[in-house]
């Protein structure tokens, strides 16, 4: 990509993604303007499969900290994790406001409590328009797949910047509130410099349905049955478990609610007006005994098939109030985040055993998305005529598809930003291009406590001893002669079940016999001499006889 | 399920299933009459998340050893890994003839090449019926994504019996030889008293494409393409690479084969003649450089992403003879197998950044699945019109879909055996009902040159020390006193990077020695005691720092 040349004294405003990008999830960008930072969204990523043992991802805010005085603020676009998910980890460092929607903060705020942190939490309206530092953001209503979800039209001194945010076009959302498209045709129609839209779905052609649809197939299992049922759906999905509690009270049935989660969302989404349940129909889940299979549907969390999930439980003979029995109906609500897909069939092979009739995504359309496929895609680029644009909230392959979708419809290749993390765009008036300088954008691991403490050799040897387990070779050493007077014994994890492995493990403790005296015969008495020889010479023999590499430690004591 | 009661010295055929139920992969099944048994496929299946350091997971032979004298011999329906993958491992305990197809035995015996056995292999034609023991075997052609696929009907002292093995219905299979319809007729009309048949697909609707779709797909993409293009499938799918192989002379391209196991399967299948390709069209990989991209194909393993493969180190810029540049075609031929979705979508995005253009199965019908769709299975049924049914080859939710689909084609549900891998299906005169004794059909995992010696324990371990690391204890104590004379030292591994965490290590080792002193000024001096002390100690504390819970390992030692 081409490097912005300015004229000197020219101050730039920057666009620094700090994740989103080449990745799904940990989405946050930065705008910069000399004395001036905003920030946009501060989410987490779930570890990959190589990350042993690291809980969340974070993104690296080693440059908002460097710039602590500059930054003057953050708004959120929704309450998903991937949006507000570290933000409880960025207020350790910066105390700065933030801006969002009611429920936004509502679930921000239930995060901040768990961590014991207080923040400067302030609600806005979508619509409204406030100050950031020298940039004015006008909030404007969107749909996705949670409800208060909104998108930024950004005034800064070098032209009007758009962010989607997370969006799909919903023409009859749940709360009757869709998109103000007027509103989005009248920025296009003053210009837009920069447009940022999610890129999600953009491998996906056509459009992604209404949540309308789901109600639809809702109403079509509950009509005429008799059975127990149960629906698993994701907590911040308020609209959705609006819709099911609606078809549960036009059918006659009380509605209990199981899972921490769910628990929390759907007692914050009444306090705070989003959920509206007539009186007497939720009932608590410790009292569903005694309630008539067909009078009964329960909201529960597990439709990724987590293991310790509600869900989950119930489906392993598990759960405190609720068996699974023959012919309960089990809806999962959702799609398996990619990854997900074994232990989301895991859970529907045991349901399945367990004689409830199953029904998921693959079978009916009891779920859509929240992300806009291609053709939604082109309706906002063709509402907001960007002048350039940069693809976000994707993996390479998603922002690539986007990229090719703003070609085909007219954007020249050059005006199209496809970016890393940590890239820096310079827009200036009319103008935008790549800064020469990167900011850090690592992705920071979070292990319990830890932030950024587990690194790659941590994890390397996570890696290393989860494939083969380890091996300990402990002795204890005379510190006058030089001489082993206890040991050598040999102590394995993970290796091999030792009681039915005495003879190998006997044999491998004579090799390392053999080996010191070898070395004192030849003389060699220094320990890492000593502790080198041995490794090498164990890991050859346990290769040999095993084909395996456990980690091999020695441990020499001097005494 | 209901349990058969016989008559006194009745003698039932006997249908064990030892693998491929509630399950995809290690597919087996055994047959026994009186003295003879006969085995139907011995398939290797690949570990899950959970299984840490394993390599492959094969079926539990032991039943097979204890009956050793009476295993007459086995029946391979074809090549694949989930069911000839454990052969190796069987030969090893029973040294018994092997029948199958040239293709099937050409493979399986590059397989005991590796593993250095020799195997009693006799070569089969479909159509030709052998004897093994008391069963009568007739081998019928069938279709699946692998050529010389056989399908078996079996007379047995109890009945017909058929079993599909794995299968589609292709009317235009690329080698010409549909199924044997007429064959199937007769066989139904003659009355089976058992069908058993591939559940794989039976969640999806309607029919599977035929190969000849895959080929329409690649001639539009060859037509007029000026770039290089590259191919990755399953190495096994010969008639693909047929296809493929097909296409590229007809647009004047050279062909060049990359990665060990596909370099393996073509040779094997030019020389058994399954492959036809014309003279001066095969090239080295090696000597690719000169020709130009728009008369190259490149036929490459990879098509599941796998890290080690011969596309993902192109694209990871790891290979010796080939790098993606700007403009190359590379066409993943393949759709990803459950739980490999995210190391396909890494290769998919490397390529992307390179600047490939990449056409996978989400985006093309560039390929077709090897197993029947509900339409298809219910051709099948209604073609054998079994008296009794047995699905087999799936996880619970595929055989109880099939299950269903028979019984909306009018069979009795009490006729349907949804079984568990080890249970025993007796079959006499028209009748067929579970026996009382199951038999051990465990999971039997294998580890480097171990097989069944890594249990629960070891893995329990793995996923421990994955998770957070180890921490050892060690130090020295005096036989006389009773006292420490060195250490204790504190060492870990995979918790925290330690030259970052001197402060917490140095507590960690100051907790664990007030601990030890405690526990003396206490007059506690067993070993056992001491052990225990130490390792809650200092288990609550790393937790009430970090909150992470690293196995805990004191370790003393006498001197």
């Amino acid at each position: 990509m081409k490097i912005l040349e300015m004229n000197k004294g020219t101050s730039p405003v920057k666009v620094i993604p700090l994740g989103g990008l080449n990745e799904i999830g940990k989405n946050m960008t930065v705008l910069e303007y000399k004395n001036d930072i905003m920030i946009i969204d501060c989410g987490l990523s779930f570890p990959d499969d190589e990350m042993f043992g690291i809980d969340i991802v974070i993104p690296d805010f080693s440059y908002l900290i460097k710039n602590r005085e500059k930054v003057k603020g953050i708004i959120l676009t929704h309450g998903h994790e991937d949006h507000i998910g570290a933000i409880p980890y960025l207020l350790k460092e910066l105390n700065i406001p933030i801006y969002g929607t009611r429920l936004t903060l509502g679930l921000v705020g239930n995060k901040l409590k768990e961590h014991g942190i207080d923040g400067k939490l302030h609600t806005i309206k979508a619509g409204q328009t406030i100050k950031i530092g020298e940039f004015k953001v006008e909030t404007i209503r969107t749909t996705h797949s949670i409800a208060d979800a909104i998108c930024l039209a950004i005034d800064t001194p070098a032209g009007l910047l758009f962010h989607t945010g997370d969006f799909k076009i919903d023409y009859t959302p749940v709360d009757g509130e869709p998109i103000d498209f007027r509103r989005l045709a009248d920025l296009g129609n003053r210009g837009v410099l920069l447009m940022m839209a999610d890129s999600t779905n953009s491998e996906r052609k056509g459009y992604t349905a209404s949540e309308r649809t789901v109600g639809i197939t809702l109403e079509n299992i509950f009509r005429g049955s008799e059975a127990r049922i149960l629906i698993a759906t994701f907590s911040s999905n308020v609209h959705r478990v609006q819709r099911i509690i609606d078809t549960a009270v036009m059918f006659g049935r009380k509605v209990a609610i199981s899972g921490r989660s769910m628990v929390n969302v759907v007692n914050l989404a009444i306090e705070l007006g989003y959920l509206k349940i007539p009186q007497n129909v939720l009932v608590e889940i410790n009292k569903t005994k005694n309630i008539p299979d067909k009078e009964l549907v329960i909201i529960t969390t597990g439709s990724q098939g987590e293991p310790m999930s509600a869900l989950a439980r119930m489906a392993s003979s598990d759960h405190k109030a609720v068996q699974i029995k023959r012919g309960d109906v089990v809806i999962l609500s959702s799609s398996p985040v990619p990854g997900n897909e074994k232990t989301v069939s895991n859970v529907v092979n045991k349901l399945f055993e367990k004689g409830a009739e199953v029904i998921y995504s693959d079978i009916a359309d009891i779920h859509v998305s929240g992300h806009a496929c291609e053709e939604e895609l082109k309706l906002i680029h063709s509402l907001i005529k960007p002048k350039y644009f940069m693809p976000v909230h994707g993996e390479y392959r998603h922002l690539r598809q986007h990229a090719m979708i703003a070609e085909h419809l007219g954007m020249p290749a050059d005006n199209i930003k496809i970016m890393r993390n940590g890239q820096v765009l310079n827009l200036v008036k009319d103008k935008a291009g790549l800064a020469k300088e990167e900011v850090p954008a690592s992705a920071v691991m979070v292990d319990g406590l830890g932030v950024g403490d587990v690194g790659n050799i941590v994890l390397r040897d996570r890696k290393l001893l989860s494939e083969s387990g380890l091996i300990i070779v402990v002795a204890a050493i005379d510190k006058s002669t030089g001489m082993i007077c206890s040991g050598p014994d040999i102590i394995s994890r993970g290796f091999v079940y030792v009681r039915e492995n005495e003879d190998l493990m006997n044999s491998a403790k004579l090799v390392v016999s053999t080996r010191l005296d070898k070395c004192y015969a030849d003389g060699l008495k220094d320990w890492a001499g000593l502790k080198n020889a041995v490794k090498d010479e164990l890991k050859n023999f346990i290769f040999e006889k095993t084909k395996r590499s456990p980690v091999i430690l020695p441990i020499f004591l001097e005494v």
